[in-house]
């Protein structure tokens, strides 16, 4: 695709050569996301200035160009794929940590930092920030803002919603904002900082973000629960859930899972029907006692072994195979469906029971593991697009994994977001009054549609 | 007043007699809110199902005739009293606790549970729901979800907004909707369910909500430290908050807040420049190193005594000194303005300063306390209106309270709301962008402007 005069002109005078390109190769670049999707777009553009998405913003609105804001791709749902073509506006230079302030537990960054640089920065003033990704090495803040980003933490610390404090942006009239306040308490008018949360860049560009940190606990334990089904593991999640003592991470993986996890791990990873990670933190001589609280919820019918880590290797290990599982099931089955449904916490027994009979009439192998804790389950449809059988149940396969979802009072996404991949369910997932009342949110904020069109909410 | 036929013939189709009232007297009760100010509705009425609410919003769209939804009427801002005339809509006889479900750390209710009712419900399972205003034997739990609600334990659990999961409204296009979902997590669409936290009733009615519980901690020990002055017990606060324990409770007192909690509760509270009450929690093993930490950081340059409770007796007279404050103030001050701005912790000094130059400048005594962990300052400006030069500097006082607070980025309001008493300061608090993109969404909601008309946003 070529870049018309009238649009590569005055881009030029907002990004001088080096924060431009119209490169087809460059182009391609910026074409694709997580979910494997594709889309080149005319431009990519790489601002470090508030003034210059200001100045790129008005242009597109005036010239009804397409702007697609992009931190890291990271996303498995096609948000940041530029399906209308148009310009992609990259955050990866607005990557300063603007301060640190822990005695208001707050952090100011541009969009482009990556989410494990600001934990590492954080690390030595005793905070971290929330949200954590499996992709958090590689994975932006604005990215983490845009989708609502999660995480193993969550479950105890909540995930990107609960823990950003106020935001500046830029909607798609071209004019600028801040929102919230640099306060851990405000009431003062609507909310429109967590409504830009989750809105995946259909409302307003983001170039700054002002993070509610959290208080590094002094110390943690990790156990290891194994289980003879999935059916014995999620009904004890549902136990740990009930008690009082929050784990700070609460993990499952399937019998699959676990089988691909010891092909990376090695033998340390049981053999079982199910495996749950369950981790505890807060001061140390609190530990004892937590610890017990969580073992005692965690046995019950169904347990095989509840062991504690002995070491930081042991640690180690059970995490590098729970964060390898999603590439390993992409190598297994490369155009795997990977969905991130929620459903409550006391649902997810029978989630999983309904999720193996919709496997067993479709002859396609589903594997799961996810975010216990919170009912945010990861389940990948492991089929070969070769066969032509499985690759025609596939599309029936995940709407009855929906429908099942939606009955138990479920969400199509915990955390990974709608983007392109899901956008066709939204009319199932949300009631047509909230379907409204968003398109007529999206049409104030941005009335001609340039900010990330054909994403979030259905035509 | 009196009633149109028109109108009210319809409201009694949808209200049999005992739901709904034109008495005069009746009327009078339901005009005013704790802001003293008063407007009498020319309807009452009481629902007890969504469905009714339904046909209501409906039949006021129609007649564009106003509607203001009102819980107990404990908020201090004005925004229950129906300026508008038109219909009040009490939601006293919805009161119902529609589900308690521990495993998913959720309970369902109607919007007329008061908040006390359900603590004592949820107690018996191990849980509690965060928000704890003062007001709480007697608000109810769709007026804390309107303005915000925080209270002393927001400094750890947060305030309504970050405690509420889904909610089922009808906008003002009497239109019914749901937002959210029962799990504590999401990434499906705009968030609808924060947009109306806080929102006054001014998009949606709402009719039943789903909070999100915390587990009670099994213990809690509380200190009280005195200073010589404001400014150190507002160092020691900001201090406080940069260590990782974080109290369950940071309140503080100033000087002659302490005199007036003396009258209240008597010897027991010390003669000081400034008192904090803090509290920790957890399970009861953490608690001595959790003190220790609070400890070192509560001492320093000023302190004059910091002292442990011993027993639940002691607890009790500090609890019961900090929350006859307001009242107490209003018993001296029957006209005082009472604000509850909100800086970030570490200006918390600054400000302090400030007002006692603004005080001074003006010859108003202003008397703050209030919730310092989350840097919400409770200012009372205490003017008596029959002194006519104090009554004559009354509002330039106020409104330099407020310049101050915006010069170091503080917000108008931590909890309280804006309503009547403080939109006429929106558009200093919030940009013009930011103002027009709430009145935009207002539009979409509620286009005829009949739910609480005049509040929040200015005209």
């Amino acid at each position: 695709m070529s870049i018309a005069y009238s649009l590569l002109s005055p881009l030029q005078t907002i990004f001088p050569p080096h924060q431009l390109s119209t490169d087809a190769a460059e182009c391609a670049a910026y074409a694709y996301d997580n979910s494997r999707r594709e889309a080149i777009p005319d431009a990519v553009v790489f601002p470090t200035s508030h003034g210059q998405v200001m100045a790129l913003v008005a242009l597109c609105r005036e010239q009804r160009i397409a702007l697609t804001a992009r931190g890291r791709g990271t996303n498995t749902t096609g948000a940041s794929v530029p399906v209308a073509g148009g310009i992609v506006v990259s955050f990866e230079r607005m990557n300063r940590i603007l301060k640190m302030d822990p005695a208001n537990r707050l952090a100011v960054v541009e969009p482009g930092v990556l989410n494990a640089d600001l934990q590492t920065a954080l690390k030595p003033h005793g905070f971290f920030w929330a949200p954590d990704p499996t992709s958090a090495p590689f994975c932006s803040i604005a990215g983490n803002i845009a989708c609502n980003a999660g995480g193993p933490r969550a479950v105890k610390y909540g995930a990107t919603r609960d823990n950003v404090l106020a935001l500046r942006a830029v909607n798609g009239r071209g004019e600028e904002f801040r929102c919230g306040k640099p306060t851990s308490k405000g009431a003062t008018g609507y909310d429109l900082t967590r409504l830009l949360i989750g809105s995946e860049g259909t409302l307003a560009v983001i170039t700054e973000a002002t993070l509610k940190l959290t208080p590094l606990a002094s110390d943690k334990r990790t156990l290891r629960a194994t289980y003879v089904d999935m059916v014995a593991a999620a009904a004890a999640v549902a136990r740990i859930m009930a008690q009082p003592v929050t784990p700070c991470a609460l993990e499952y993986m399937d019998d699959e899972a676990l089988r691909l996890a010891r092909n990376h791990a090695g033998a340390s990873i049981p053999v079982a029907g199910a495996m749950l990670i369950i981790e505890v933190d807060g001061e140390t001589d609190a530990l004892p006692s937590a610890v017990a609280a969580i073992s005692r919820a965690a046995g019950g019918a169904g347990l095989i072994e509840l062991h504690a880590a002995n070491d930081a290797n042991e640690v180690a290990n059970l995490w590098a195979a729970r964060k390898a599982l999603s590439p390993a099931l992409r190598t297994i089955a490369p155009n795997k469906i990977n969905e991130d449904v929620v459903v409550p916490v006391s649902r997810v027994p029978e989630l999983i029971d309904g999720l193996k009979k919709i496997s067993a009439r479709h002859a396609i192998p589903i594997v799961t593991f996810g975010h216990a804790g919170n009912g945010n389950i990861h389940v990948n449809l492991l089929y070969q697009p070769e066969d032509q059988i499985q690759a025609g149940h596939a599309p029936a396969c995940l709407s009855e994994v929906f429908d099942l979802v939606f009955s138990m009072d479920g969400a199509l996404s915990g955390e990974h977001g709608i983007g392109l991949a899901k956008r066709e369910f939204m009319t199932r997932a949300i009631d047509p009054v909230s379907l409204d009342l968003m398109r007529r949110i999206k049409a104030q904020f941005d009335p001609d549609g340039i900010l990330n069109p054909g994403k979030l909410l259905p035509d």
